[in-house]
């Protein structure tokens, strides 16, 4: 079983996915958004790769079980329900809503990597759950970091080694490529405490900067959840046991 | 002073370096043929981003003054005077010519970056000499690591690291970004031995496949020279004293 990293989401043409089996990681904080809101009853997240696309597919006819969520540079984008906390995502607000979800980086990793044959989002909150189905699928696989506008980010990385860290405790005989190697060595060096290294952060200053700090206390909770979310045909929904994947 | 550091050459647009001052970095092997060649009486070196290119560049009026180097998956190209081993560029071979040089990744860097206000080469063989000179210019930069099909690698973020704990021993109010924190960590993990972490990476395992572990070697040794390679108007030149750089 091979595992390779992509630490940041420009680098990849869209076929590089094709029929590949992939993760996206994007801890601050698209990934914990999207398990928040599917945990708290959310029906479904469209990820969207622009901000006009977004405002397309929210037509009125649906305005009643539809919310446009996301961000802009850490902000609520101008004309939508959401911002991009985590926090906001509650019980009361999603539960049976479809969400259309735009974000600077995660949201672009998750519509880039369409054509994987499968396509799973992952972050601290349901890292285990992750961890599990992953090792039962036995199949190579990809994480995708959604990174910082191209650039590798510590959160994604550290979040990418803790996933392998612990599939090597289940998998003796896993292949890691160099950047996997690095994401693991990056893990190591920030495992004794996950908040502490988001804190610290390009990201995660400019969050705290910016009033999220509750939101990056969120962004670190370890297995907060069971819930994996899964992408297929245009749309994230919970994994259930009975789906393919 | 900050750093930054691109784990790979293919996130980035050209428009991107224009005005920056950056260092490019392939370890495994291109900066270190570079370095090589131009310490054994090399005139210049001309980096080409494609085969045809460096074909066309290379007529026959400037045969004899002319070499055509590179490679392509680590063996010399058809037509090629020279592969990519540093061993080949020695003083008999290489002495007042001017080199054509295309790679898989070290010469696609330096063309992506032309742009730059300054552009230098870098990999352990000159390290020490490169760290000096940034210390001295004082002026915020960016590491380009050639990576591996815009894939991160081992090799060229340990050297990053390695630049970056060195400067960072001589300037005390460094500004880290997430990627130059992240190879940072790398370097400190390997920093025992160079050459054992060289062979270890996916570059390093592909070269001694095919042969090339002296080269390996060759491209572990620390600060063999004081010679700063430096690109201007297309074609790469030892920095002298009286360079504007």
């Amino acid at each position: 079983m091979k595992i390779n990293v992509l630490t940041s989401n420009i680098s990849f043409d869209e076929l590089y996915f094709t029929g590949k089996t992939c993760v996206v990681i994007d801890v601050l904080r698209a990934s914990t958004v999207i398990v928040n809101a599917l945990a708290n009853g959310a029906k479904e997240i469209i990820p969207v790769g622009t901000v006009d696309f977004a405002m397309k597919v929210s037509g009125d006819a649906f305005r009643s079980q539809t919310l446009l969520g996301g961000e802009r540079n850490t902000k609520k984008v101008e004309g939508f329900n959401l911002g991009n906390s985590p926090l906001e995502y509650t019980p009361e607000i999603v539960n049976g809503k479809s969400i259309i979800h735009y974000t600077t980086n995660g949201s672009k990793s998750i519509v880039k990597a369409k054509f994987a044959e499968n396509l799973f989002i992952a972050c601290f909150n349901n890292l285990t759950a992750v961890v599990e189905h992953m090792n039962k699928l036995g199949k190579d696989f990809e994480i995708i970091c959604a990174g910082n506008n191209g650039s590798l980010n510590m959160e994604d990385s550290v979040c990418a080694g803790k996933m392998i860290f612990e599939i090597q405790k289940r998998k003796k005989d896993l292949v890691l490529s160099d950047s996997s190697n690095a994401c693991l060595i990056m893990y190591k060096t920030f495992s004794k405490s996950i908040l502490k290294m988001l804190k610290s952060t390009e990201h995660g200053k400019l969050l705290i900067e910016n009033g999220f700090v509750d939101d990056i206390k969120e962004c670190a909770k370890l297995d907060a959840t069971d819930i994996i979310p899964y992408f297929s045909s245009g749309v994230i929904k919970k994994l259930e046991l009975n789906n393919s994947a």
